[in-house]
């Protein structure tokens, strides 16, 4: 495009399609178009183009902008979306068309409408995440007193409540999208007006093109504006974070529906079944979702390697990291969506839950606490006669249902040559798990009442994202349409 | 050490010592000492265990805090920190040191110990940071006037300034101090009660806890509480991305101080020589640095697939996460702080920079604004003109400065067959870089006044975050202070 | 397409796109043709389909061989290729197309696929790097007397040859390409017959199939089959270290074509120039390289956290590995053969290199190692000598062309107070680099005669990968003829 | 050290300790002892140093070869073990210590050190890898007939036996071996003499050294040489695939150990308890083991992040790969180390696994072939049918072994409209899931018959790998007793 000054020979092909970024920019086009209307208005308010030219610009700009992108000339000779937007321009406006490039480069122009088409992304990720926070805090108030064994180690260790769990899992998922939040914040800053990485001599005014572009504020220094991703690996990121935690979900999800588990059932329409073993029901979503995560991985991994030890300050490279950001936006956005949907349709099978619970001596904590409480042990001590306690069952093939306080005085002879006294009904309440759960009523605890308690905070945390989401979300669009409505009037 | 209970062999060799974490738990020696403190005041104030034993407790919990870790007990046996704590406490305080365990677990200690041993951590790596911060601006307003060539693509692009250079690494960093504040907040949550994962029926008071140990607010929920390191993982993507733009700085170290470049003098304190040859200065700090990133990255690689797929609530997998931990902030702390010396010291050629602004074309924009401006060119038709003008004196060797408006002229004929008219003194003025540098007068540019603009807004946010970063130090210091105050008093 | 036994709901839209692979599986079309046809081959050899169904079967898949992909019904519900090919069938050959799936399951055959068509694009990868060896070696041929400096730590250190570097990278690919060799053995093994995991009870005949389809052995267990993807992980890792090689390679350029360097041109049809800095010649085809690196590490470690603590056997996230591999693949065989078509065109701008040489202390090492011989100084005297004559010279602003006998006295006095004779022509043979490089004649050393040597060893390897990926080409496409054939037969 | 001739200041102490390698290089301590024996024997053979000489230098290396490292002088002003060598040797045998490093670099020395550590290392992990096949045969020996359901996205899908899946477990880590054995032949090339990249006009013979330290051939290029560490990635990305293979054994003993599964009894001296829940028993080591993987993924990724774009020749920036790769070979050796000692001894509840196996619908794929076989049904006509008899039976709770011809019927006309006939003992053997594993008598199948077949192989496949390991283990410390042994008759 720009070659005729310089080169003599074209690019070579290979070369030529090696390095074009044409297919990846097509998320570009909006954000560039709007891009070159703020700045048309300001270089024509500004005297540095005049009013009839801009005029001609800002006409073909706003066809451009209702045109469909796929329509458009994309040959790879454009390189990127920068030069396929200014020849349509060009071709439509005339010589003139030329005039839209002044005082910017496609350096400051790229790193502008990542940031602008990024604000979207990052909305609608956080919306879909807020489905899947609302879909676990559903499943928790429909299920507060339903008991099941919480689990460390993969083990069987204290009885809470599925509500608890699902809460456990919406906390985390609150702080993925506070991260979102930040790192929001932190990309809302303008870098029009940098131009290649030094600004312009022409009297061009940054801050008119960064409120029509409804940013915040201006980037500090423009060497800087285009040689810094790190807004990106910020929220890249945040993205693997949150995947992590889905990942968890997923896990569990696999874990819970097996056959040896069967603690939840996972609704029809996001299993499948096999092609070889017809009695096969397999929760190939949460696989997927699993899977997914080592992608996102990957991306922010590459993304990083990218960067390391660039030189300031535009490089071609930084091309290379958009593709995978786009991919880590698109592959979160699309696993909260399906998992709030799943997640919303999971089954707790609550006899098998409550079952298990009560065979898995899983109230020995709560037993050993009793013994401090009521008998003043040592906790150790405690720990110990309980444990002797269990073991003792273990041989015997009992569960802790079936053990009585004798059971309970021989563990602690055989523990630490002691002998202890503790009532019959202070022991079999100790071992209710439901009893277990209900006097665990400490904030962020399992007691059904302090779980509500929880869901109520969560609950608020998600309506307070749901509101800045909507406020920036409103910001954007209204900005977009103050933007196009003055075009049409200066396109006249 | 609990053992006894349930099991009836000791652990393997090979196991223990592979399974143990005493090495790493170092670190979170005193922060395991003040959790117990404050747990052990709760438990009395709460009526939970007597005022007498509480008080025997925390003489020796206070021993200890006074007693060098190099010179406990660490036999792999005792498995980690928290054993050898209370193995410290029985053995001084006998039995009654048994009690301190009640209503706590090592899943919620050791998230608490990490978090209070981070904040400190987090603080001293900004400082550092911030150090870098003003070291870069201290060169930056030394070399307000320092005219150097700017660069993309590794090749010189436009006249700037060093001062400019300096603060674009500047403004980058202050982002890398803003995401650890980000990251501050986030991790700054108590999970102690927690216990296990469910809490606990005794009748603990989460918050007084919580306050005595300087945390700002409580965990939502006790499963979360012990499952989630993403407190972990948002500090490690923000020293990933640290390191990223200390790695940019050492490139540019390494680059600028070559022979060829030869445009800034590395102090000798900071370089080494050969073994095998004599005359070499290498900038070997620089390279350190850089490399130091790549492991960085995999500190947090390798947290985020050790994450992955884990369900809830606790798993041993996580002892292995804070190594990599501690390590990344380590590095990064350590690369702060060596670069911010070697920064101080940097000196720049400035002869060499101006000669290499002047003879390199680096103009060329300037020139074509020029154009655009002078003569109400299309941007595209100026730089096809500028563009010839280069090629045309790159075949007869020639410097810009040696160019002349006739040049000008013939290249416009050459290019588009067009004639243009320009004053000798525009042209000469567009050529000189010094000019072109002052002229770039936009927020965030280049020009001397404009940097120094720019320098207050970066120095009033370094000292923002100073500010913060004072608060929160006195704010941990004098809680610890009162917590010991406290003890004191209890175990007289 | 399986549920009608199982379920009675269809898939949730989402859900069936989110784990759908058919976008993906394009690649798989052929190989899962072929696997289907030696299968059915296999199955009718043996009696368990009749000879007639077989034959409806085999001219089905004739017809579908031949068909386009780009025409095929992909509808979501089909969810990966492998229905898509059996609908295909069934469609055509009626009822008895089902039986084409007796006794294989999805996760074998898509393990057989992925091998198939790996097999192929690892010898289009090792073919493309054997082209970028040979334009380096090239490249080396016509430089075996270009001086150049050589560099250590982006420091110029001893002189060298363009040659010596360009063999450098050589031997470095060289490696990469032994690395796919073996990565190509270690997966060329037959997962066919290993059906879900545990095989089947039916007589089929597992080694007919495997050398119907061109592997060399079985895998030797069927859980392992259908559960392994270690064969891509090792491939990916391979291209990854390839990918590094390759990066050093673009780094090198972009450094040696900075204006600073000057030290070689890349040719016009790899580079562009810049939207705003019409003098700029950038060499985007290196940067895009470079940055591409980053990615294939991504695409390693997503894969890795993929595979991390999976249980066996077959679970779908593998599914979610395949895009990755195919990326890493592409992208190192695009990386390959663009950079052998710039590589070739590389000139280096022999002038400034020898003067760079001359004037930058290069020749140090070679003075000290001349001190040691003829006077035999301890080599650690030497050093100190010449690195103070070096002081000395920078201090007075003198190159190293322009010291003499009296400079190098006076430096060891200065250094070491000792007094040296050495003769005239010694010194002068000593600092001149052309004499330097001659004389390093040793195995592997810059000597234009060594280097030579070099060339032919590095070349006669070349060789010998050429003809190994010569037969595996032929074997494998030969298979293929020889089981179409067969088809076409059977199938009349 | 070597700064006295260049520099006029000490290097400041904070970047003196950031660039020292003193801490990591122990490792390194007895192969640079060695290399330096063999140039200094080489040099005096050569005359290139006089006998006598050689005879001080080499007694004194000597002597340090006995000295325990942990006694030596490790000042940080030494900067790395190489000077910590010559400074020794200096020291002891006075002025003439300092021709020993005469042509000859820290570069090529460093380069050689690590492969001949590196050599032993990986050795040990091959040793221990073994060991671990060899633990999981015998457990598949002593297994064959122990039926399990196997699995497939973590659902029972059909029956196979114990001794499977340890046979699989086992190919999966034979490649390991494989891997490893093909990187130890990779780095098994001798990079001495090419000093610092250029080599030396000094008549060094490369050849006797390469001998005398036991390397296979030379290094083909001096630059490479001391550039490169391709091998240290080819073993580091072996390692983490080996990991990954492990961790999947990590995590189906965590899932088999569950109370939920109950499949299999970890022995007590590889497991902990709680010390908050008594009756606990969890799979530490398994947790610990799986956790390490990401940690050998992020010495990976670290270690391409730091080669990544690192231009020629040597670049401090390779010394923080080292410590890297050290740490992959130790977490990967024992990792191998403590899983073979826990599977060795692992307990499978063979009544728990023979009852899933039972009542688990896992033979409905053997059913469904038994219809195709007899009944000549179509392959999805057949899985039709059985996917809607387990879909009736687990409406009306049934288990498979409940089921009767008649349902079978009934399902046949539910799904197809379709009527069957099949005898009673078709049925029964069909749906017995030790007839349906005995029948899948393939190779690689679960039958007890090929499942010893497979031991045989693999059994094979290790001894191998066993002569492999001792020949070159042998060759290596022959080499280093001849090197001492010459060392001894010189250095009287």
């Amino acid at each position: 495009m720009f070659r005729k000054g310089r080169f003599e020979k074209e690019m070579e092909a290979s070369a030529s399609s090696y390095t074009d970024s044409l297919e990846e920019d097509v998320r570009l086009f909006k954000p560039v178009v709007q891009i070159n209307m703020a700045h048309t208005i300001m270089l024509a308010d500004r005297g540095i183009i005049s009013k009839p030219d801009s005029s001609k610009i800002l006409k073909s700009l706003l066809n451009l902008y209702n045109t469909d992108v796929a329509k458009l000339d994309m040959s790879p000779e454009f390189e990127d979306i920068h030069m396929v937007v200014e020849e349509f321009v060009i071709k439509e406006a005339g010589e003139v068309g030329g005039k839209m490039h002044t005082a910017k480069s496609r350096n400051d122009q790229v790193a502008g409408a990542i940031k602008i088409a990024l604000r979207d992304e990052v909305l609608k990720v956080q919306e879909n995440l807020i489905e899947l926070v609302n879909s676990l805090l559903s499943q928790s108030e429909k299920n507060l007193n339903t008991l099941m064994p919480g689990y460390t180690h993969t083990q069987i260790a204290e009885p809470t409540t599925f509500a608890h769990y699902m809460a456990a899992h919406s906390a985390a998922l609150l702080r993925d999208i506070k991260r979102l939040d930040d790192a929001y914040e932190s990309l809302n800053s303008c870098p029009l007006g940098a131009c290649a990485f030094a600004g312009t001599s022409l009297p061009i005014d940054r801050n008119q093109v960064a409120n029509m572009l409804g940013f915040k504020r201006l980037d500090d220094n423009t060497i800087d504006s285009v040689s810094s991703r790190d807004f990106a690996l910020q929220i890249m990121s945040a993205l693997a974070i949150s995947m992590v935690n889905m990942s968890r979900i997923a896990e569990e999800v696999l874990l819970w529906s097996s056959v040896e588990f069967n603690m939840i059932e996972v609704p029809d329409e996001f299993a499948s079944t096999s092609s070889i073993m017809p009695q096969k029901k397999n929760s190939v979503v949460a696989e997927i979702a699993r899977a997914k995560a080592g992608q996102i991985f990957g991306d922010l991994m590459g993304a990083l390697s990218l960067m390391k030890a660039l030189p300031l300050s535009y490089n071609l490279d930084l091309q290379e990291l958009t593709p995978m950001l786009w991919n880590a936006i698109d592959q979160t956005r699309d696993a909260a969506d399906v998992m709030s949907k799943m997640m919303a349709g999971v089954k707790p099978n609550k006899d098998v839950m409550k079952n298990r619970v009560k065979s898995g001596f899983s109230t020995a904590t709560e037993l050993a606490d009793t013994l401090v409480m009521k008998l003043g042990l040592p906790f150790r001590d405690a720990h110990a006669i309980v444990g002797r306690l269990v073991l003792n069952a273990s041989r015997e093939g009992k569960t802790i249902d079936q053990l009585t306080v004798d059971d309970l005085k021989s563990a602690s002879k055989d523990a630490l040559e002691k002998k202890i006294e503790i009532s019959e009904s202070d022991f079999t309440a100790a071992i209710d798990p439901a009893n277990a759960v209900a006097a665990r009523g400490l904030p962020g605890g399992p007691a059904p009442k302090t779980v509500a308690a929880q869901i109520k905070i969560l609950r608020d945390k998600t309506k307070q994202h749901t509101k800045i989401l909507k406020v920036r979300d409103r910001t954007v669009h209204e900005t977009e349409q103050k933007l196009l409505k003055r075009v049409r009037e200066l396109s006249r």
